[in-house]
């Protein structure tokens, strides 16, 4: 894991005064992710938890969707020139009889509608490929899920607490999974948003937790469309974020019924779809 | 430019107190770019400037060098079911003459090092499809690029008076051109990061403004090894950035010749490579 971070020189300057000491930063290096001997996706990722990053991104391409269904995954022989392996190749074996849905490096996930390329498409494209429904009743829990607004709330100072590198270097985004009683289930960071969600999600995967019913994913900045997706490909039914969703993000949660949280601070956030598990009601008898 | 931000009914918590109101988010769409007829890939963006944003894409990608070298940009009919435009799909012609290098939806740009895929490869990729040198001495001018830290130090206040949609949203993030005399040449803003820094460059082209030497380049938040690279080849020699940079940025930086500045927050930064083009010894005098 000494990866994760990187030692650079830096020159400081504060309010005119310069002065120059070695600093943290955290580390990037690009990953190939092969499916069964095939490149299928480059990303540019923080080191670390590349198996979890690397089933996590097939989960939420429609490929995987529980541990029965992985073989196994393994870093490819990518050998520098003296021959030691960069270990940034990444080889996925589905287990056998698993059908791999046509996707390709286009990730033509987003174009296969009728219609020309469009918003309506990407979630079409979501619905299609999802493997289960943004739903409460599993895990032997028929219960609707409502949350407290003061337990999400609660939620952004626990993911912080938590991300150990973030202190460090300022330079990572961190995605946290929380139980419905508020209890911190996993937390990943890594220089791409989108990457520490298919790290929890992998882990998840890799445990046999999938679908993740009953969950709340926190994520440290904007929820975009990639993220609602992610979510739902691994069906999370509350994504919060401390920062603003987008358009698109918000159509995606309304359709699939999942519940999106935005600009969640303090004792303030706002709901924008999915309000029937945000114990709302209580929440005004309190104002 | 309607579409750059959409309205959405939203649920406000604000201390225990419910309303709900309309609410202004940032638009995301996807965009399919497409060269010569051919898609090339496809982004997650903030629709306007979409024939900028492609430009921009192309110049990133080292396909474009110039506005001679563009022959037209024009949206496909990617129609929905009712016929009507999505206008999320455009087509990038080059002019007679012009070389398309091998480059694929696989962004084969970063594995085509006899090495294994590493952070070393990635940047082999850039030193061999930059069309120039990060270079003070063009455009007339030939004395070296030498910037005070109190002009950088003023620049994240100006970036944010010129973003408009972001305070209606808090979605978006922002890329800004500066002359070397702090003067703010261009801002644009997108959901994605590397789009708003796209359009940008995409711009310049089409202005015929490449390579943009003796300019600053600030973005928002974080600086990536992805917005490092748009720099470098857009002949950009300043990057500076609000927040951390990564350790792949900062080795592209020292390696290309780019100055590279992160945490620019009040009078204080911190210099990554490149430290010749920031007049140190004033800021030291003045400590």
């Amino acid at each position: 894991m000494g990866r994760v971070t990187e030692r650079r020189k830096v020159i400081r300057i504060r309010d005119g005064a310069v002065s120059s000491r070695p600093d943290t930063l955290v580390a990037e290096e690009p990953l190939e992710i092969r499916l069964n001997g095939k490149p299928l996706a480059i990303t540019m990722r923080t080191p670390g938890d590349d198996f979890a990053l690397a089933a996590g991104f097939l989960v939420s391409e429609g490929v995987l969707g529980g541990a029965d269904e992985l073989r196994n995954i393994v870093y490819c022989a990518g050998a520098t020139a003296d021959g030691s392996n960069t270990y940034n190749v990444v080889d996925v074996s589905t287990a056998p009889g698993v059908v791999i849905p046509d996707i390709t490096l286009e990730r033509n996930v987003y174009t296969t509608s009728s219609c020309g390329l469009c918003g309506k498409a990407s979630l079409d494209a979501v619905r299609t490929t999802a493997r289960w429904a943004v739903d409460d009743t599993r895990g032997g829990e028929t219960s609707p899920l409502r949350l407290e607004p003061e337990l999400l709330a609660s939620l952004p100072d626990r993911l912080r607490a938590a991300q150990r590198v973030f202190d460090r270097t300022g330079g990572l985004h961190a995605a946290a999974l929380f139980s419905e009683d508020g209890e911190l289930l996993d937390v990943r960071e890594d220089v791409g948003r989108h990457n520490a969600v298919d790290k929890l999600v992998g882990r998840a995967l890799q445990n046999g937790a999938l679908p993740l019913s009953r969950t709340v994913l926190l994520v440290s900045g904007r929820a975009s469309f990639e993220l609602a997706q992610k979510a739902v490909m691994a069906g999370i039914p509350v994504l919060a974020a401390v920062s603003a969703p987008s358009s698109l993000a918000v159509d995606l949660a309304a359709e699939t019924g999942l519940t999106l949280v935005g600009f969640l601070r303090g004792a303030s956030m706002n709901v924008y779809a999915g309000e029937h598990r945000i114990a709302l009601r209580a929440a005004a008898a309190q104002g």
